[in-house]
This record gives structure tokens, C-alpha cells and sequence, in this order.
């Protein structure tokens, strides 16, 4: 297939080195900022890099939307695309609904639509991931675009499930607690640990024990651990009287343990 | 040394051998169920599964005391050490001025104390753990103490840390949010997928991923992403919709969404 990628951040960096080597041609690369565009272009066989959404002469059969949610809309509001094109977005948390509705409401084309969602946290610059282990999941309004984004699928991942609009949402939430927020605590141990001027590498091998434990369990919940888990109501206010100096900190920790705690009896 | 464990639980399960492998003595192993004593008992080269905490004639040289935090003060109670025996507890929620007042409260005998406080979660029954790069916190309440505790920790790993009190409380804390909470959030997001009927699987590498971004970071917030992050509130106000049936994870997403938003802004 020949693609256009709408966006050359963290998704773009990774996913379209990943579709070229599966034998695709990447034909362009929008970015508002030109400079974003040609350092994406240059890992590329022969993109051009552009900044101009009006794609109406560009021969690319797939178009593929891999900006930041809360830009989607700005974005198809302004593009123009060949009559007969696709248009993919790239998001956990964008019903493909929506996506059918921007595009008709900013133009009468026909464009097809559906979603390639990796299921993956993506950092430009980082070492390009191996697709093989990311869990792909497609979504289209039509069956033949469906059966495209499967296929382009498959020969990057070997996970790869249609998943709907409800089912994505519920997998995004899912995505948010076990990663964005894991990672959020983590930060917040760093935190403490840089305030005591502790390493916080003395906590890295608990970290990494903790996640293999939860992956391998049944189900996480089995072996939760810790001072909520134990109802331990002493070790708690030792550590909320610790905490009193961050007070946001303090109010989680005490949510986050009733919740351990009210899960424990369920 | 000699050693007499007074706990058969998870930290025992797998300090006990541990320390045997450096050539160390465990002569007996009490539990207030004679059973749980046996058990670790027959991992061990030669020790008596005791379920008596009047170890006045005991002959071990070190008492380990291991086991759940809200335990100690009922065991401190009960048990009858020798003159000038070392009782060292294994927790990181506990300050050493603890151990010391209730071995005070409760007995005349002059004996020494110390913490030996492995940074790790331990399952019994889980493969046993090689504590090479496990962080030891090591104090005492007097020098001799501390020195043999330290031999003793670099016997059987690499990273060996005099921690204070203090410290070990604040450690304590950052362990807590990062290792227990994550925990409470991948259990979370599986009873998502659980309810969707769709396979945690698909989760666990992204999970790993983040994890790895994280600790290779030079700060976890720094590789913070999701919508908290962005501040998408269409997508939030989206997932808590999602959420609406859960109302203690819709208040979790809103407290922990509110605070990494706020530490983006610092």
C-alpha cells in the first residue's frame, strides 16, 4: 500500500519504519511543523515531508491520522483527501464514529474510515520497537477496509483483533490505570527518594519483581501486597503522617489504600 | 552465625536458604502454626520447627524476626530471648525504637537489636529469590550489630545500604506507592477487561514497556504520557463515562488524573 502519515510524533516514529520494512511505501509525512516532518522523512525510504493538509492530488491509498487525540479534530476540519481514500486513525480513546463524523461534516468526499490502534506507550527517538509482540487492534465501516488493515496488520504483529468502538474505550481505560498511572506512582516515588536523597535505584528490583509477579498471577488483585492489603492501620498513618508535607500525596495514598482495602473484602 | 527465624511467612521462605547458601546456621524456625514451621524447616539443612517463643535456652546467636508488621508487637510480648541474644526485625515499616521499647516493656534481658530489611516482595512457595540484587537497609542500636549485619548482607548481595529509620520509613512509603499501588492498578484494569471479556494479555506489553521507560529514565515524570498528561478532557470526561458503574475507580481516575496534571504544571 502507499500511505501519507498525518503527524510525525511518537506513533508515526516507530509505526511507519515498521509498515516500510513489511514491503509499504510511505509516500509523505504531514506535519505542522515542516522541521518534525523531513527528521521522520529522513528514517524513510524516499517520503516527502509536507506541512500542507490539502491532500486532494496525493496518490496515497492509506491515510493515517497518528496525532494527539485533541488534535484530530483541528486536523479534519482542515484536510482534503482524494475521493476514495482511507483514513485510519490511530487512537485508544476515538470512537471510529467520530471519525466518520468530522470527516463528514468538513466535506462531501466519500472516504473510508477505520481505526489501527498499537496498543503500545511510543517515544520518538527511542529505539524503534519491534511490532511483533504489539497487540494490534483494527477497526473500519466497511469490510474491505477491514480485511486491508488486518492484512497490514499482520504482517507487522501477531496480535492483531478487531476490536469495536466500546470494546477499544474499555481496553484505553484499562491502558490508563495499568500503565499511565503505574507510571505516575513511580514518578511519585522518585520523588520522595531525590527528597531524602536515597538512590532511587534501591527500589528498581521491587519494581521489577512486583510487575513479573502481577503479569504471571491469575489476576493481580491474588498477590497484592502491602499495609492495605493487611488492613495494617498503623503502618498506614505512619506513612500519611509522613506524607503531611505533600498533601496531594497523602489524600491518593489515602483513596488508593481504601481501594485496596474495599477490594480485599469483595 | 547461628539463626533461629521467628516467622515461616513469605520473607523467611526465602531468606532462610539464602542465607544457609552463605554458610550461615538456621538452627530452628518458630511459627505459631507448628506446621507452616515445618515446612520451611525441611528446605533447610538441619533446623527444628518450634512453635515456642520462650527461647531462653535457645543457642542461635541471631533472632530473626519476620513477620507481618501488626505481628510484632503479640510476638515482642510472648517471647523469652537469651542474655545478650541480637533480635533484628526484616520490615520496612517499622523503626528500630520500636523494636527497642518493646523488648524494654517487656523484659529485663540486656539484648541488642537491629533491622535487616530486604527491599524485595517475597511469596512462599514462588521460586526462590537470589538476593544478589536485592537492596539490604541495615541498622542497629550499636556498632558490633551493625558490623555483622552489614558481613551478613554482603554475604548474600551486592547492594548493602545503612539506612536510618527515618529512611527506611521514607523508602517504605515510595515502595508502597510504587510497587503496592501499581499492583492495585493492573488488578484494576484486568477486572476491566475481565468484564469485557477481553484478554489482560493484550495489556501486558504495553504494561512492560512502561515499566521499562520508566526505570530507564532520568525521572519517571518524565516519560509521563495519556490524557492526564495532555490534558484531554474529552477523552477523560469520555473514560469516567466508561466508568460511571464503578463509582471507587471513577473517583480513583479523578484523584490520580488531577494529580498528574498538576505535576506537569511544576
Amino acid at each position: 500500500m502507499t500511505i501519507t502519515f498525518i503527524g510525525a510524533g511518537n506513533v508515526a516514529w516507530h509505526l511507519a519504519p515498521a509498515l516500510e520494512n513489511a514491503g509499504h511505501h510511505v509516500l509523505s509525512v504531514y506535519s505542522r511543523q515542516l522541521t518534525h516532518a523531513r527528521q521522520l522523512a529522513t528514517m524513510l525510504y524516499d517520503a516527502r515531508p509536507i506541512s500542507d493538509l490539502n491532500l486532494a492530488e496525493n496518490p496515497s491509498q492509506l491515510f493515517i491520522l497518528a496525532v494527539p487525540d485533541n488534535a484530530i479534530d483541528e486536523v479534519c476540519a482542515r484536510i482534503v483527501l482524494p475521493e476514495g481514500a482511507t483514513l485510519v486513525h490511530t487512537s485508544g480513546g476515538q470512537p471510529l464514529e467520530r471519525l466518520q463524523q468530522l470527516v463528514g461534516i468538513y466535506s462531501d468526499i466519500p472516504v473510508k474510515t477505520g481505526v489501527f490502534y498499537p496498543l503500545q506507550t511510543f517515544t520518538r527517538g527511542r529505539a524503534l520497537l519491534d511490532f511483533e509482540q504489539i497487540p494490534l487492534c483494527i477497526e473500519a465501516d466497511n469490510d474491505e477496509t477491514e480485511g486491508q488493515l488486518v492484512t497490514m496488520g499482520q504482517e507487522i504483529s501477531t496480535i492483531v483483533y478487531l476490536v469495536d468502538s466500546a470494546e477499544r474505550r474499555a481496553l484505553h481505560v484499562a491502558a490508563v490505570l495499568a500503565c499511565n498511572f503505574t507510571n505516575h506512582f513511580m514518578a511519585l516515588a522518585k520523588d520522595i527518594t531525590d527528597a531524602e536523597d536515597l538512590e532511587f535505584d534501591l527500589l528498581k528490583p521491587l519494581i521489577r519483581e512486583t510487575i513479573r509477579k502481577a503479569l504471571d498471577a491469575e489476576h493481580p488483585a491474588d498477590v497484592q501486597t502491602g499495609p492495605a492489603r493487611r488492613h495494617d492501620t498503623q503502618v498506614m498513618q505512619n506513612h500519611l503522617a509522613y506524607l503531611r508535607t505533600r498533601p496531594v500525596v497523602a489524600r491518593l495514598y489515602g483513596v488508593v489504600s481504601e481501594s485496596i482495602s474495599e477490594r480485599a473484602k469483595a
